[in-house]
């Protein structure tokens, strides 16, 4: 037990100081409380899952990315990869219990044996929302306006992509794509706004396209939603049209909202809408993003359930509110540091600290008695606002100093009056 | 993709349903304010752990129960069996940024590869709480206020069981227990509650002790503090009686405090006072555990740091709540449904949706136009106390039904008021 080990963790994992854990924790509260507000309920899924309720579901790559180890005893376990696929396991086992159509939020930890880099972690947050249970678009518009809101509460300006699988899948096979070629063409789209127009279109003509130009610039969004469903007018472009009109009943800022052909979202599930959210003047890739899956709970159930959801990008949120400056300015709850004058002194500070705290003033005691100017110290670097001392001279006449440390200023008060004083100001 | 996977989860893990999820949410908000409002700030460490930095900090016992694997990249991988050490492992990375006393709380899962049962998981939520770099007394007396006030929170009547490891060596050694046979003692007399005096006394015979009944004896509580403190008036039981003078000046409820000289506590690490929790009348093993430990920082760092701190069993506590009756009542934050009378009438409901949005009344409408019973019921279900239908005949007079769902009461509002109708109910 001598041999000193090094405190480190693993590339790609994070330790949280007081400070940003306090901010994480005030972001959350703001999105969890738009959730709660709109009739989303949390759940919770394991960590240590059954591997075949997590490998496959995700494809080659994702099935490379997924933590996964046999324990003692023999069982094969993955840790989950997204909240999506133990969402839809845990529908499945659940949904006879549920208020239909059911709207969870979850929050957890995920994992990704990626190569970490900035911005891309192994174990991370994501933060989800779906309605499930219904295949009405209005879940759709109700996805968008949750967005909306979340990202005007936390200040982000942002752009909304918007797509149809379907119409997708329409334009796709006027250009000879087959249900073979499909998802490996729909993963290439996937890739423009990584490798361009130019490399995405060597792709699609080695997947069988003769014409890949025309497909590219079909897909392109015009510089108005009008403009895009005009240049699509010999497809069905309906379920756009009639988002648009039930996000703008939903309140949700229209001019955040892109209609864009060429959003293809890499994984294969979703087969109706899709969305995709930038945060705009920011190169940090998507911040959320999802989309409606009519077959997602087939893989668990055999009762089809339709569904709608996003996953918010907690860490990329978090990055976009630290580079634009935008973290929430937090600190230690406590109002008053009660300090201890010297070990002969000890019990009239803890009892002083109980009053404080008795009388529901958020407070802490120094824990020993070292010099005051430590103690002081100890108040400057937590930001607590009050400092009272009790020595000998203030003990003699039932009273306590105060330090108010924004000013420096220090006040003598009648140890009766100490709570009503903190309250005068606290209040 | 096409074969149904069954949607089971691992023995020893759990799903959370939205009631659970929303009562445990309402527990841990009881605690984690109650932490916050006397300066202890929340952090978090990794989940994915290096080996070296988990295992051998827990004894063989422990390092059987520590789930470990390695990944593709050939690292050795744990996973937290508890939250003390890598507590330790992030102060040696990180106290020099931290303020000294530091206080910290964290609330996360912890695994532990054991035989599932009732009360015993494999995956579950610690909450501990720690004072590091302070050894003074002052840590351990506002630890048991600490303790006290959560327990009064949360409505459970507890006895806090303290005993010191230092007293308890010096009765050893005066019974012949060597350095070398100490721990195992420990770990028997551990067993004190499980498998009573008489066996603890064979291991204790097997283990060279000559006269276990005599040394058991003198280990045994008696019926106050100051009888205990009597029995034992050959040993130096300074400590003790200085904690109980802080802990009555910090206010704790003193007769919860119960001095226990066979308190073992399993562990290696405790060097100072130790405690234990226990629900008066409910057989359910401790619920909170802790104590001093003077050297736990030196398996990561050179520097020595004192500490102390507890581990709240948040899975026992809630267990405990649950027998007693004392789970806190939850319900859905939402306050109205709005109902969507038909296909044609989808966006009038949305625009009322917003509008109570938008006034800050927590609300969510249906997803779809069917029959308004099930609308309804969904309402009943998820306790909603308000639901507002707008048909054609509500529309052609400018108003909204509203039904309050306790008494089945119907009534026409005028649309214009309805957010002043909903909010004289809910302030």
């Amino acid at each position: 037990m001598n041999q000193i080990i090094e405190p480190i963790i693993l590339k790609g994992t994070r330790d949280f100081l007081p400070e940003q854990m306090l901010q994480r924790q005030a972001v959350l509260q703001t999105i969890q409380s738009l959730f709660e507000r709109s009739g989303y309920v949390p759940i919770e899924t394991p960590i240590l899952s059954p591997a075949e309720t997590i490998l496959g579901k995700y494809g080659a790559e994702g099935d490379r990315l997924t933590y996964n180890f046999t324990d003692r005893g023999g069982r094969a376990i993955a840790l989950p990869y997204d909240l999506t696929v133990p969402f839809a396991r845990y529908f499945a086992a659940h949904w006879r219990a549920l208020p239909l159509p059911f709207k969870r939020y979850q929050i957890q930890r995920v994992w990704r044996a990626e190569k970490p880099q900035k911005g891309r972690l192994r174990e991370f947050y994501q933060c989800d929302i779906d309605i499930i249970g219904s295949d009405s678009l209005v879940g759709e518009a109700e996805i968008l306006r949750l967005i909306d809101s979340v990202f005007t509460a936390l200040g982000l300006d942002i752009t909304i992509k918007v797509n149809s699988r379907r119409l997708m899948n329409a334009v796709l096979q006027k250009f000879g794509v087959t249900v073979e070629t499909g998802p490996a063409v729909i993963r290439s789209l996937d890739k423009l706004d990584k490798i361009g127009a130019a490399a995405v279109g060597v792709e699609l003509k080695t997947l069988g396209i003769q014409a890949p130009e025309i497909l590219l610039n079909k897909l392109t969004a015009a510089k108005t939603t009008n403009e895009t469903l005009q240049q699509l007018g010999d497809f069905d472009c309906s379920e756009i049209a009639a988002v648009w009109q039930l996000a703008e009943a939903l309140g949700v800022t229209m001019s955040r909202l892109e209609f864009n052909p060429s959003l293809a979202r890499g994984l294969d599930y979703y087969t109706g809408l899709i969305f995709e959210v930038v945060v705009r003047g920011q190169a940090l890739g998507s911040v959320c993003g999802g989309g409606r899956y009519d077959n997602l709970c087939g893989l668990f159930s055999k009762e089809a359930f339709s569904g709608v959801g996003v996953a918010f990008g907690f860490e990329r949120i978090m990055l976009a509110l630290e580079q634009l400056g935008q973290l929430p300015q937090t600190k230690t709850a406590s109002q008053v540091l009660v300090t201890i004058f010297d070990a002969a002194n000890v019990a009239t500070s803890l009892r002083i600290y109980r009053t404080l705290l008795e009388a529901g003033i958020a407070s802490e005691v120094y824990l020993q008695p070292v010099a005051l100017s430590k103690q002081f110290k100890f108040a400057d670097q937590k930001k607590i606002p009050f400092v009272v001392v009790c020595g000998p001279d203030e003990q003699a006449q039932d009273t306590v100093s105060v330090r108010i440390m924004s000013s420096g200023k220090q006040k003598n008060i009648p140890l009766p009056q100490l709570v009503q004083y903190i309250q005068g100001y606290v209040q």
